[in-house]
């Protein structure tokens, strides 16, 4: 069961003017699911991505990038679950590229207009043909208004569909709005992007502000989340911009108008990411890891991810156990190697009740199991650290580890 | 319930001339169980160790550290479980020196030839005072042929002692012996020592050769092995050369007999290294996972150790599913930027049978989903990596990830 977190009001979540979904039943891996989903873009939308940095990166995550390092402005994605069409070699680039010419045929568009995203499971080959079979009746049911249904049909080991909105009044009284959605559960530890996350504004941006942006939005979100520490094949985070609800365009940094775009794209963004560990598997608590006062940020993500990554961490906030020392024991190999453990402060903080734990190399003075306790029984804590040594920080998002994490991978083929 | 390891046979265990040991109940954190070993060594005996290189070292690590870089030749180790004496600030250190000076007290022998060890909870005060009252009585009772007793008594999660001998023939006939004990189930991930292990050798050797065989026998054992990624605090592996066995002393790196002994002392803490991984907490497999042709070790390491942390490997394992894009998708963020996927070949094997997964950045042609289930059934695996890109190699033994690892884990401090 995810941690405070269900699927959404469909009120809630607002159309973007110039895009519309759909979705199928294709029968991709298993039968009598929502398995195929497409987004068509309206003409001058702009579309920038971050992608895994695994080497086994998806076949459809090279023809992504193919297609958004030419001259086409995409006007669909297409999106399957229950094969990720990764670890298939030429094969599996081959199916990437045909799923592309069936959606351009039935939308009438090139074939490069198209970005492809799969996930499930790796080293299985995609049945194209039941994707290009169920293709023309879907593209008939393409609404404004299917963002829920995308969000269904994108999940695997999800429990909850993911999506939110948000909507930013300019200075000339435009409304414009951004919603998104997102998936993930497991092999969860984005780097450079996620599993799949898709946001969509119809502001108007200049591309290389909306290049920038997606980059600042995933480290802001999917960057900073870990479930199990396993980067997956097919992580693709996308920003889409449609322009269809402004004529101005928005292209420098400091308009006031772009920086409001611009906190709503990371505000949806990061509810996305964070909903990814709130759903994570096996999840009975959302952990947030905030490190303070280190000499850099990549340090201050190191020290977070160490904690973060920690099954031993993870079993005892499962437990609500505030074994704390595994906390210390983790900042401890993090890879820091002049750090100075008599200078390090830790606290547990929980809906305002903040304990000091850790001073001067150990236990705070202060410290009382009971304190520990109270507050490893919330289902949201926050550990905080202070490293004393400079004015970076870092904060990272994850979940505990449960009975449930083995049973969802033990038995996730079957 | 461990993978293929029992307790030893007492009579299998070798008594090594010049070393004596003895086990107490001191009552440190549980009453009725042995948690107090020491063992002492004869005059002329020398020591060398490798310590963890986690910043939280535990108190009684930076004590070795000192002790081992003085003058004095060590005397006498002292090891307690239950409370691991970390994360204890200047008071643990205090209680450490305190320890060493009641050991050197009813031995008559100096305190700073007194090596410290602790293993069990980080963050609680060492109760000295219990020590201090156990040791008299423990000391008229040190015997050769107690091994078996010190490995009970350095348990903590484990559930199997580990102790293993050998014994070798030099060139003259000399027959000398090679006994050690380890212990270490959770918290596992060595980096330059691992939990606690002791390995002692009655043979002769020259104080460098000493100090260069700690380092390689840790390196092909201790520093190999991965249960789930966490770096204790209190990681200590010390090897003990008493001498007592010859007058001879084995000084250079080529002598023959000396090839022996090393080749001994590799074997012993290998056995005990991978005694740790077959009692990993909740451990049904034991995995191999050999990673060849490399650019580099390093980079050899990276790989093996990517895949032996994966808690998606891991618990694929556990369901003797063979999910193997799981390895490809660990192998691919492994971190070595210029990986060629397409060139790199992975095998599973067991028992003589050796199936070829992966090729050509895919599933290999010959894999039948059948051959890969008959693998994963047996209880130890080895995943075999060829990177194609030199020629470098590194092996790395880890066990699968179960629903009992999560259980011993958030119920350890009940």
């Amino acid at each position: 069961m995810a941690v405070n977190l269900t699927a959404p009001d469909p009120k809630d979540l607002r159309p973007v003017a110039g895009v519309r979904l759909g979705v199928a039943e294709a029968g991709i891996r298993k039968a009598g699911r929502r398995d195929l989903t497409v987004i068509s873009l309206a003409p001058g939308s702009r579309v920038a991505g971050v992608f895994t940095q695994n080497r086994f990166c998806a076949a459809p995550v090279q023809v992504c990038r193919e297609h958004l390092a030419g001259e086409a402005a995409p006007r669909a994605l297409v999106i399957n679950t229950g094969v990720a069409n990764a670890g298939t070699g030429a094969e599996g680039l081959e199916a990437a590229r045909r799923t592309c010419k069936a959606v351009s045929q039935v939308l009438g568009v090139e074939p490069q207009e198209v970005l492809p995203f799969s996930t499930g499971v790796i080293l299985e080959p995609l049945p194209v043909e039941k994707i290009e079979a169920a293709l023309p009746a879907l593209v008939t049911n393409l609404r404004p208004d299917a963002w829920l249904d995308a969000a269904y049909a994108i999940m695997t080991t999800d429990t909850v569909p993911k999506a939110c909105s948000r909507q930013v009044r300019l200075s000339d009284g435009t409304v414009v709005t951004i919603t998104g959605i997102s998936k993930g559960a497991g092999m969860i530890r984005p780097n450079m992007a996620t599993m799949l996350g898709f946001v969509a504004t119809d502001a108007r941006l200049a591309k290389p502000l909306l290049d920038a942006l997606v980059r600042e939005a995933a480290d802001e979100s999917f960057n900073a989340i870990t479930v199990d520490g396993d980067t997956s094949t097919n992580d693709s985070f996308v920003l889409i911009a449609t322009g269809a609800a402004m004529s101005r365009e928005l292209a420098v940094s400091d308009d006031e108008d772009y920086r409001k775009v611009r906190a709503a794209v990371i505000e949806v963004s990061r509810w996305l990411a964070q909903a990814i560990v709130r759903d994570g598997e096996g999840a009975t608590k959302f952990i947030t890891v905030r490190v303070e006062r280190g000499a850099s940020r990549e340090e201050c993500r190191k020290v977070a991810y160490a904690i973060a990554h920690s099954p031993l961490v993870k079993t005892a906030f499962f437990a609500s156990d505030p074994n704390l020392g595994r906390i210390l024991a983790a900042i401890g190999y993090a890879g820091i190697d002049d750090l100075d453990p008599a200078a390090i402060r830790v606290w547990l903080e929980a809906e305002g009740d903040s304990i000091l734990v850790a001073e001067g190399g150990g236990r705070a003075s202060s410290y009382r199991e009971e304190d520990g306790a109270r507050v490893m029984k919330h289902a949201e804590i926050t550990v905080r650290v202070d490293l004393a040594r400079g004015e970076a920080a870092a904060t990272v998002w994850t979940c505990d580890l449960s009975f449930d994490y083995v049973r969802i991978n033990a038995e996730y083929r079957s």
